[in-house]
């Protein structure tokens, strides 16, 4: 691990690191906030959506000033694997910068494409080794993208994330057109493989959460036909996820809405975190 | 004036325009935020540093949670005339993106570089003329070069800016060496002239104002020999300005340190302004 960068900020250090990844074979980047204090911290992981990096959020997220008053360290990872050695597309909703949290099994991406791998596994691992964090104590969040992530990951991993939140989630990547492409291109064209990243089908098939904080701009130009957050309603209300969905009148998708909710993001999770 | 994008946040609206500037006679592009509300609003004018547009601070400073809080305006103008067209310099802290908020008398700078006649008196008439601003009710600060800027204008315009502050700001450019440079080029060697464009200058001359508060992190790379906050904290001390100067240890010049604070400061004008 190598760091590359240290800033004093609301009382805590925010700070970048590259590392050698054995999930993705490439090198890795992430930021790190953490609070004022000898710790061990509260977690929260926060995942990009297409084309970010992990200095979007770092940047733009407004997340420093709650998290440093709620005593809470935030992960901010990239979103793909990237060099010039890694498979890429033209488009911006495929290859490097939209890695979709899996773990590509199709070619030319199997090799490097283990999001999945890496978030879940390989990063935690290392978070936990470096930094003083409570990793008994971890809540999840995303946007777009990366409220995709956000939630799979919860509903596979039961009782690992204690708090659930996304901001402007695609909810249900089987049924849209992004994650039709992503997971065709990723995971090959058997739809049965695609349900272990969906989370709507995640919640139909018997997957749970203790309970959901979802937040949406009725101005997202992507809410339809990409976010469609009445199928996340519809599958939670069935399953008896009590799912708090909040449309905010005027907002976008832009870090403009996200850094608006922020705040009451991190309080949903500091209250499920203790 | 041509409105190029707006996004709702924290409940108001963060606008971005443009406009034929008459004083510089090139397109000039602002970013003003409108908390929820008719208004009128109280207008805070921030100024940015070298190299920066109106898109930094924008996007960095995390101010619209506050300012949304307390109802205020935040108008965030660009640092320079800029186009291929207006005269620059290879150098970062010399020509577009470092007016140094000088009307300037030197070629090749003189036909654009007015920036001192934009942001006091171009600008105010257009942002009054165009959203709902009491232009009673003004504040000023700003970031390095833009500190100088905040300070020079309030201390030649009593009674306009009812709170002043700054971050990180060049308080005595005749002394340092990116005010010697930069003020040499844009006013020429004479130096009587320079001290109009002084902050230091200004009060040892009896330029007075009500109070003022200044953060600077002790770890910031510019801290000497540009910054000096030394030299404002003698000026102040023997006019009788209250100085709040609040020395920060481990921020250094980012929009990291500016972000940390930028709430109490707007709580600092606030409170100024009614």
């Amino acid at each position: 691990m190598e760091q590359k960068s240290e800033w004093r900020s609301h009382g805590g250090r925010q700070q970048v690191w590259t590392h050698a990844s054995s999930a993705t074979g490439t090198d890795m980047t992430f930021s790190i906030f953490l609070p004022e204090g000898e710790g061990p911290f509260p977690l929260i992981t926060y995942l990009s959506g297409l084309t970010c990096t992990h200095a979007n959020v770092t940047e733009k997220g407004e997340f420093r000033e709650a998290a440093a008053r709620l005593g809470l360290a935030i992960l901010a990872p990239d979103t793909s694997p990237r060099g010039s050695d890694v498979a890429d597309d033209p488009a911006y909703d495929l290859g490097q910068g939209a890695g979709f949290y899996v773990d590509a099994t199709e070619a030319p991406w199997a090799p490097h494409f283990r999001m999945w791998s890496y978030i879940t596994e390989e990063l935690p691992a290392l978070a936990a080794a470096h930094f003083p964090l409570d990793m008994a104590r971890q809540g999840i969040t995303g946007h777009s993208m990366g409220g995709h992530g956000a939630l799979t990951m919860a509903l596979r991993h039961p009782g690992r994330y204690r708090a659930v939140s996304a901001f402007a989630p695609i909810v249900a990547p089987s049924q849209v057109p992004w994650g039709e492409k992503a997971l065709a291109a990723y995971l090959g064209p058997d739809k049965t493989l695609w349900a272990a990243h969906d989370a709507v089908a995640l919640i139909d098939a018997g997957a749970r959460l203790p309970d959901l904080l979802v937040d949406v701009g009725d101005a997202d130009s992507f809410l339809q036909p990409q976010l469609k957050p009445e199928l996340l309603r519809a599958a939670c209300d069935t399953a008896g996820i009590p799912l708090t969905l909040n449309l905010r009148p005027g907002y976008d998708h832009s870090y403009y809405f996200i850094s608006s909710f922020m705040t009451s993001h991190l309080e949903w999770h500091a209250a499920r975190l203790g």
